[in-house]
């Protein structure tokens, strides 16, 4: 087995930052998301407005959960027994209170200070359709409240990894902050790991995305539309042949073609799950990334990591919500066999 | 655009050496071939006896065409505008001059004398199920006379790529035959290509085929089923991890999933062409390394190279039939955009 990483003794885990936010999922028909303007299978920014609109628009059989992508992927590492802590901004109001409680519950560590402020803490209101996908319609709250003084050099020091979502991208504060997270982060020795988050917020941010992962990404996660949008090429082939001069480490997601992982001279291919029935496509990628993650600071070889990565995806496409619903430790084991 | 190859004035195409056989087709159910006892989806060496035998339960409706694994591939050469030699053994009788009639037909080179006496020109029953693959029973016949005397070192010399098929690995003369063809090829300076051919024929010859891999051949070519026999590893990602250390270019094809391309650290995932109806999978390699040699000894980069391989591809499984029956060449100007 080839060793990705030794740990250092004084590092540990992973520290993830992110939009803390509540998720609020409906399943609808493609007709509601045509009437609403929507872009399926894509998160859109919303003002508090459009939020109190859709949201009534919503059928009634609403699931209200914790979410947000780095938020889910640091659920995914708890989970898998990793040690991580999460970063983010909520409101000191009832959803605030729910999203702090419930990560807590499954061990991520999380003490950012709630604004006592300002916008309401941030809701993604989720619309699934019947084929799986999810359109994400975000309004970001007190998100946008995140600022430099939320991100600790103790807590960046102590962890193997930072990682960090594409869509902090979108507050300038965060963006700050994000910038001090990843200086700290390679002054302490560690390494800094990113996913793109969505082909529209590449597509906003596609000059910063590009210069971020030529100098500042570890660790690049992205989809195949992500990676196709950053490098603006005709397919993912051609894609392929810019990430990997450009990032130690690219794991790039394929949904039902799997994922393939990039490290300097190293190609793996890893297969989709086979016969997983999709349910909701909703935090695959920030599941794919949990277990990537956890292999990776574990020590476990690519291969491993990325068979890790799909068992967590692919246990989370199988229900809807972005959370798992089953013990994710056996993958563990699973992955460093197959 | 990263050239791959570039042409010695002195050389120029392909020569590619395999069994002469010509195909006869018939659409069965699956009942058929368990009531034959056959293995769906490979070839099978049969007997004179039994190929009577099988050849009198097939239903009527039969198709003859001319076949052959590298002959296939030598008429998609042809069809793109290539200059390609053939070499394979047939009688002199009515099956053997309707394969030498057919494959000059198409352009392609073809000088091997017929064998004067002895067992009939080669026939492969093939059995197309409605799932579109294809099972083969394959009677060599004349095949078996192919010696080292069928190999010309002029021929040789002339060509940039010596292309031979993992079947000739079958019998021991055309085995003889093929080290002579390896080492004259790499004495003139030209590079040895081969397909592994089958899953099955690689598990009768796997030592021999490993120890090709690692010091006779430069460009492979094989499927996720051969790589993976020849290995013996659990899955695709540990195969790849083997074979690009032992080969120049592997050009490894996954059906449905695409292919993939290693050559030394450059990596090309190309995606199956969307959108084709299946008819019958007969030919599919055969077509993809045809387009796939074809783009090589033009000089294109391999990203193109296996473009071209799948364009090919393509058009082969999309009615019955190994060899093509529309104009190849505006494949090439659409592999070299794309």
């Amino acid at each position: 087995m080839t060793v990705t990483n030794s740990t250092p003794a004084d590092k540990r885990g992973v520290l993830a930052i992110g939009n803390a936010i509540v998720d609020v999922l409906a399943q609808v028909d493609d007709g509601f998301l045509q009437q609403h303007g929507m872009n399926k299978a894509h998160m859109t920014l919303i003002d508090a407005e459009r939020a109190e609109a859709i949201y009534a628009a919503m059928p009634a059989a609403k699931v209200r959960m914790s979410g947000g992508s780095a938020a889910n992927t640091a659920a995914g590492i708890a989970m898998l027994g990793g040690a991580v802590r999460f970063v983010g901004r909520v409101r000191n109001d009832e959803l605030g209170d729910a999203f702090s409680a419930d990560i807590r519950k499954i061990g991520v560590g999380f003490d950012t200070s709630p604004a006592q402020d300002g916008p309401a803490t941030a809701r993604c209101l989720i619309l699934v359709t019947p084929d799986a996908q999810r359109t994400m319609n975000t309004y970001l709250g007190a998100c946008a409240q995140m600022t430099p003084e939320d991100i600790d050099p103790a807590a960046i020091a102590a962890a193997q990894v930072t990682y960090l979502e594409g869509y902090l991208w979108d507050q300038p504060h965060a963006k700050e902050a994000m910038r001090k997270a990843m200086r700290l982060t390679h002054e302490a020795g560690g390494k800094v790991a990113m996913t793109l988050s969505d082909a529209f917020c590449v597509e906003r941010h596609r000059a910063e995305f590009q210069h971020l992962v030529e100098h500042n990404i570890d660790i690049l996660f992205a989809n195949e539309s992500e990676i196709v949008s950053l490098y603006q090429t005709s397919d993912f082939d051609g894609a392929l042949q810019h990430v990997r001069d450009h990032v130690d480490v690219a794991a790039l997601t394929r949904s039902e073609k799997g994922s393939v992982i990039l490290a300097g001279q190293n190609v793996h291919i890893i297969d989709a799950v086979p016969g997983v029935s999709v349910v909701d496509t909703t935090g695959a990628g920030d599941l794919y990334a949990a277990g990537f993650l956890h292999g990776y600071v574990e020590g476990f070889d690519l291969h491993a990591c990325g068979r890790l990565g799909s068992l967590c995806a692919a246990e989370v496409i199988s229900h809807v919500g972005a959370r798992p619903q089953i013990d994710l430790k056996p993958f563990v084991a699973q992955a460093l066999k197959g």
